[in-house]
Order: C-alpha cells, then sequence, then structure tokens
C-alpha cells in the first residue's frame, strides 16, 4: 500500500459517510416525521462530528506529504482532499457539531414560519445560523473576507469581486431586456385543473426522456425541490400545483439536469473526492440549460404542448406557438423560482447583496426583512405583500447557505455558453428536440462535462467543454433572441 | 464534568449514530432504488466502522472505571455501556465492517432468490454470512458456545439450553393442540377481493386506536414488515395483499406493538442505552399481545368485524363469532409469518434447531435446505414445494441475524404471562375491546413495560411487570382455552 492507497481508503469512508449524511438530509425533507425534529437534529450533528473528525484527521497531511508522482486522477484526488483537509482543520469540531444541529432544527422553523407569514417566528434561529456561519467564515478566512470563505465551498476558485463584476454587467442589459418584454402583449395562460396524478406521470415520462435511471434514483415530492445523493443513489423531488402544471414540470426537469451530472460521472471516480459535480455553478449550468435551452424551447415545448393535451384534454391554448408564449411568459412576480428566464438572475443579485451584508455584519437579521422589501420594491416595482412572498420564500439561509445563491446566476451563465456549443456541435437538436428526444443533447453533455465529475476544476471543466473562455456574452444574446 | 457525564455525553452520540444506522436499514427496505445496492453496502460498512471505533474506545473502559455511586438509571446505563464495549473489543474492526457490507448486500440476493425460487442464487452469500457470523461468535464467545453468544445480543441472559429447555415442554403441547384444532371442522373463510387503499385507511384506523404516534412515525409498506427506529422516530412498515385482508392488519397491529414500546419509552432515557426495548424478546412480547392476546380476541374481532364490513361490505361471513373463527383459522401451510397462535412456535424450533447446527458448524449451507424440508415435513406433515415456502421465505438469516428466532417463542410466552396478568388487572378489558379500543390495555403496558425501556433486565422486566417468575404456562393455557 502506498499512501496515496492508504488515503484513498480513508477518504472512500468518508466519502460514503458524506453520502449518508446527504441521505438523511433527503430523509428530512421528504419523509421523517415532525416531532423527529429534534432528534435528527442530534443525529445530523453526531454523524457531523465524525466527519469533521475525519476530515481533520492529521493522517491526512502527513499522507499528503507522502504521495508521490500520480496520474490526472489522482493529482484530482490530492487536490480534493487537500482543500477540504485545510478547510476542516480551521474549523473547530464544536462549531461544525454546533452548525449541523442548528441548521436541522432551523429548516424546520423556517418552513412553519413561512406558513404562518411570521419572521419574528423565524428570526431568532436565523440569528443563530448567521452568527454560527459568520463565525465559520472568519474561521475559514484567517483574515481574509468571510463571505468569500464561504462562497469558496460552493464554487472554488470564484471570489464575490469576480461575481460582482460579472452582475454589473448583466444587470442593464437584463433590466432594459425586461422593460421591453413586460411591456409586449401578455402572453395566453393556461386555464382548468390539472390533476396530479397526471402531473406526475408526466414529469416521470420527461424525467426518463432526459434519460434520468429510475434504478439509481427515485422521484418523490418535497416542499422544496432539491436532488440529494451521488453515484448509483441520486434522488430528485418535485411538487405540485394543480392550477399550474409547469411547476412540477420544469421543477422536474431542472433536478433532473442536477442528477444526470451525478448519475454520469464515471464509475470509476465512485466514492471518491472526484466523483461528484464539480461545483455548485457547475452543477446549476446542467439543471439550468435543461430547464430552460432545452425544456423550455420552442422546439420543445411543441412536444410537450402534445402530450399535455393528451393527458389533460384542452386547456385554452390554441396553437404550439401560443404554447410557447405561455411556457415563456413573462410578468411580474415575488417567487425566485417561478421567475421566468429574463427576471430570475435580478432575483439572485438581490440575495447576494443582501447575505453578503449579512455575513460581513453590515445588516443585521432584525433589519433584513425591510431590506429585502425596500430593495425588492426598488428592483421590481412591486410591493412584497406577505413574508412568504420576500425573505421567507427560500430554504437556503435557513440551512446555512450562505454563498450558495450567487452560484444560481453563474451556473446560467455557463448554461448560455454550453448552449451555444451544443447548437454548433448539434446541427439536429431542434428537430430532435420537435420529437421528445433530448438524448443527443444529453449525450453531449455527459461527453463534455459529466463523466468527469471534479477532474478539473470548475472554471476548467466549463473551458475544455465550450473551448474557449466562459462569459456572460452568450446568455445575454440567447435571452435577448428569445425575449427581445 | 464527572466521568460519567463523560461517558454518557459520549454515548449519546453514539446512540446517535447508531439510529442514524437504523434510519438506512428503513431506507433500504422501503425507499431505495436497487441500482444503490453495492454503494448502500459500502455506506453500511463506513458506520458500522465508525459505531464500532466508538463503541470499542478504549476511553470507555478509563470512564467506567471511574465512575462512582450512582442512581438506578446511572446503574442500567453503566451495565449496558459495559456491555457493548466489552462486545465491540472482542470483534475485530474489519469483521464488524465485513458484516454490515455482506449482510446488506446479501438481503437484496435473498429477495432475488426468493422470488425466483433460486436457492443456488442465494447459497455463495449465505455461505459468507455464516462464516462471517461464526468467526464473529468465536471471538464473542471465547472458547464457550458461539451461538449463545450471539443470542446473548438480543436476549441477555438466556441462554440457549434455557431456550430449548422451554421449548421441549412447549412441544408436546402444542403438537396435541395442533392435532385437535385441525380435526374440528374448518373455519369459514372470506370471499371476495380487499381493495389496498380500504386496508391501509383500516390500518392506520386501527394503529391510531391503539395508540400509535404518527406525528413520531410513518407508517409504508414493505416485502417484510418491520419497525425501525427508537425515541421520536420510529417507523413502521405493512404489506398488502388484495386477497387476505388480514395480512396487513395484523402485520400492523404487530408492528404498531414494537412501536409503541419505543414510542412509550420514558423521554428522559432518549438516545442513552436505557433508551429502547429491554431485548428482543421482551419486544416480541409486545407485538405480540397486541396482535395476538388483544387483536385477535373475540372482544376486538367483534369490532373488526363491524369496521370491514363499513369498509369492504359483505365477504361471505355471517356473524361476529365466524369472523373469530375465520381470523383465528387453524390450517395447514408453509409460512411462519401466516401461521396461527397454535403452529407459530412450531416454525421457530424448527429455525432454533437449523441455526444453532449452522451456527456451530454442524450443518453445511449446502445441507441447509433439505434439512429444512426433512424437517418440515417431519413436524407439520406437509412437502415443501418450492423454496420460497421453505429455507427462503424468511430475511433473518441473509440479515446475519443468528439467535434472533427463538426470541419471537419467548416472547409469545412472556406475552401470555403478560397478558394473564393484564387480564387479572382490568376487568372491563373485553367491554373495551368491544368498542374498538385498546387504550387501557395499552396503558397498563406503558406503566409496567414501555416507559422503563432498558432499566431492568429482559427477565426483570417481565418478573416486575407480572409481578412473577414468568414460564410458559400461562401460554399454553390461552392457546389450549382459544383452539382446544
Amino acid at each position: 500500500m502506498t499512501a496515496y492507497d492508504d488515503l484513498m481508503a480513508f477518504q472512500r469512508q468518508t466519502e460514503a459517510l458524506a453520502q449518508v449524511s446527504g441521505r438523511l438530509g433527503w430523509d428530512q425533507e421528504v419523509m421523517m416525521p415532525e416531532g423527529a425534529a429534534a432528534q435528527r437534529a442530534e443525529e445530523m450533528a453526531a454523524l457531523e462530528t465524525v466527519l469533521h473528525a475525519r476530515r481533520s484527521d492529521p493522517r491526512i497531511g502527513e499522507w499528503l506529504d507522502d504521495c508521490v508522482t500520480m496520474d490526472e486522477t489522482g493529482h484530482a484526488n490530492l487536490r480534493l482532499v487537500r482543500r477540504q483537509h485545510e478547510r476542516a482543520i480551521r474549523v473547530p469540531a464544536r462549531l461544525a457539531a454546533e452548525l449541523a444541529r442548528v441548521t436541522s432544527l432551523a429548516q424546520g422553523i423556517w418552513a412553519r414560519a413561512r406558513a404562518d407569514e411570521d419572521v419574528a417566528a423565524f428570526l431568532p434561529v436565523l440569528g443563530d445560523v448567521v452568527r454560527l456561519r459568520r463565525e465559520e467564515g472568519a474561521a475559514l478566512a484567517q483574515g481574509g473576507d468571510p463571505y468569500d470563505a464561504l462562497l469558496h465551498d460552493y464554487e472554488p476558485g470564484t471570489t464575490s469581486d469576480d461575481l460582482a463584476a460579472m452582475f454589473a454587467r448583466l444587470r442593464p442589459r437584463l433590466v432594459a431586456l425586461r422593460e421591453k418584454a413586460l411591456a409586449a402583449p401578455p402572453a395566453p395562460r393556461l386555464t382548468g385543473s390539472f390533476p396530479e396524478a397526471g402531473q406526475l406521470a408526466l414529469a416521470h415520462e420527461v424525467a426518463r426522456a432526459f434519460g434520468y435511471d429510475f434504478e439509481r434514483g427515485r422521484l418523490d415530492k418535497s416542499v422544496h425541490p432539491f436532488t440529494a445523493g451521488s453515484g448509483d443513489d441520486v434522488r430528485i423531488t418535485t411538487r405540485t400545483d394543480e392550477a399550474d402544471p409547469f411547476n412540477c414540470l420544469y421543477s422536474t426537469i431542472h433536478e433532473v439536469g442536477h442528477a444526470l451530472y451525478e448519475q454520469g460521472i464515471d464509475g470509476a471516480h465512485l466514492l471518491t473526492p472526484v466523483g461528484q459535480g464539480a461545483s455548485m455553478g457547475v452543477h446549476e449550468s446542467q439543471s439550468r440549460i435543461c430547464e430552460n435551452q432545452i425544456g423550455r424551447s420552442r422546439a420543445f415545448t411543441g412536444w410537450i404542448y402534445g402530450r399535455m393535451r393528451d393527458i389533460f384534454g384542452d386547456f385554452g391554448i390554441a396553437s404550439e406557438n401560443d404554447f410557447f408564449r405561455a411556457v415563456n411568459r413573462v410578468a411580474r412576480g415575488h417567487i425566485r423560482t417561478e421567475a421566468d428566464e429574463v427576471q430570475y438572475n435580478l432575483h439572485i443579485l438581490l440575495r447576494f447583496d443582501l447575505e453578503q451584508a449579512l455575513m460581513r455584519g453590515d445588516l443585521a437579521t432584525g433589519d433584513l426583512e425591510a431590506a429585502w422589501n425596500d430593495r425588492f420594491l426598488a428592483d421590481f416595482g412591486l410591493a412584497v405583500d406577505r413574508p412568504s412572498h420576500g425573505m421567507l420564500q427560500d430554504v437556503h439561509w435557513s440551512a446555512g447557505l450562505f454563498g450558495y445563491f450567487p452560484t444560481y446566476s453563474l451556473g446560467n451563465v455557463y448554461a448560455g455558453c454550453l448552449h451555444a456549443a451544443l447548437c454548433r456541435d448539434l446541427p439536429a437538436l431542434d428537430a430532435d428536440l420537435a420529437r421528445g428526444d433530448p438524448g443527443a443533447a444529453i449525450r453531449w453533455l455527459h461527453a463534455k462535462v459529466h463523466r468527469y465529475g471534479s477532474l478539473h476544476d470548475p472554471l476548467a471543466t466549463i473551458t475544455r467543454a465550450i473551448g474557449g473562455e466562459p462569459g456572460e456574452g452568450p446568455l445575454l444574446d440567447y435571452l435577448e433572441a428569445k425575449f427581445g
């Protein structure tokens, strides 16, 4: 056994335990009885204590020092282990366990506060989460910027300055496009009711069409759709609204995009550091290109229109063109997850600025609601009428995911770049999609992105896939062509 | 902090991780996609490695040495920690992880082999499980009897000699009773079909009537019904057969009996060694008294008859008396879990003898099928017509649970004792049950058994509850009165 073999045997067990933690997270959102919340917080804290102890184990430093010349996979694994180890030794074990316990509890408290429209009920635990994550950010940053240190967990190699500069370039063209789209004649709307069973049947059919492997995953319902797990157990969730079938359909395609990435990583990397997505931004590029550039395209919505008429009968839309316009309707609204492609990134910019202020201590949690509502009115020309339409709409901050939101917009930018390359390489793409067959597009994504997992840095992953440096241009060009 | 406080803080995390392992076991049977089996085995092995390391941690020995005068709960926790620690240090870490990995894999292989009626497909992994458990039994026994060492995990304080002597006293009266019951005019049978939705609605209603707390648990379907978890997350499963509504109904009541025990333990013991059932035999006494002495009583079946006619309409049974006879029908059959109360223990006696022979090396796995079939013909007067009616019918051996089966009969014996005491203390029991209300009986079990958890030894738990020494007499008297 070489030092590398020893390290990887140890790491394989750590990755397996991290998978267990992910499975528990899925269970908490999908299966756990409500009365188990406090006990579950103890269980998550115990597991996090184990994971933290393993990731900060001093033997890792020794093994890393003793590893000799490696192949590309070996180098990548060492890079990722080193990053995880350096992170772990900076965070006290007590803090890691406390974060796991408090964020597990906070998600249930947030869900009740949102249902009750009760900001005050959420603020104390939000205060705890913010305090603990700031403490963690400071420990990780070692004098540097605490928000950048947290962002680094989700998007290694990208700083908040990089993102702020990119967002500054995005904003004016998005705002101009939004004004233009809102001034256009309103798109038609679907009428009638869409029974849940039909929505779920369509969700399963579309997931299969995209290539989601149900033998190595499952599709359930949850309040907030998400994907959990790597390798051979990658689960997705969706939600249904009988008045709005697009909620279920497009959240399913979105999560399928994430899941295809995890299911598509070369099996040789299973339970190794390389065996998972390169970053949250790269991950989001996979979900977004499936949901938007493919799933909301004129060609694919034509096929969806036919399937939905087969399942639901007449729903007041007379043609494929009207259906395409209904799917891509631009309208004023409060909810990020229901936003159209044009306004979506403006939601992210709002959260990005507010969460930086929270993490840097420039905004107190008690002032968050007012700050949110003021900014929302300024950015969207719309007053927030209730907390569930404002600062209580998203689960992320209760889960402690500060630094996560901006990767959504980065993912949209990457999806724009990948889509431009995909159109260049696959001239028959629209003909395929019009038949309800995204297979060739998914095979392209698999060959260019999925199979590598974290073999390359996030930026290198995209650069190699598109054959050049990524930027926001292709996304904006695509949006202006579609909505302008 | 005293040594006891340190020990219990450590132990609390260990118990939380054991709960995580139980939750994964539930997930494997109820939710896991089939293609995840190999990855799950790695995850279970990693978690078992962590648990084993914690349970064999040398600090536990030091803390145990340093603990000073304690109250009753403290003494009980120390007794249980010491037992777990002494067990762990005898089993090599490699063996513990290998057992977790192999038994996780073997359950999927068994399920497929049973579906395919293919003993040969199961034998290689069964051989591995037997070899590993024999190795573990030998390590635990340190020169003593390996089967007794394994039995000790499930029923501390009871030996295979104790059980063999009790079973020798049970057998002749059960055999005589079986002959008498089989010679009587056959009981009526239900006709028609029983839609799954109605069965599950009744299962939920009955579970609530027994006091199962759905806020701290959930009811799902699985191939083999079971209960998983302690404290505030105690989940039960059932199964349905549209031709036989009793399968779902009585497996639900059985698992509810287990779950009431775990849900009823004093909350002060949560995530401590005392905070779970005293033994498998005591556990089974709780499931069996709910399922049989209460659930299959003349009084309670009278109420069930009315509810079933409300839900399913006419099913060819003309009176409460006929329904009672149909529920308690004694007939020849191959399947343990479908056996009547008279023949059930004869199934256990068969498995008890065969698994002792396997663990002591007197029977090779390759000879198991023939040994099973010969013994079954001799004991039940019936040839085994297919492996799923014979040695492939139960999950236990694939899960490595050698030493577990006899606790089922011990549980029946304990249930007989508890029932005699319950009837003595609650003169209105039948009147309550005739109204579909087992509440007073459950409160009696809670006061006498549930709330204590593992505060007392298994035998002491039963002795205190009934006010005397338990024995097989009350069970046999009850069975002869009911079936004789």
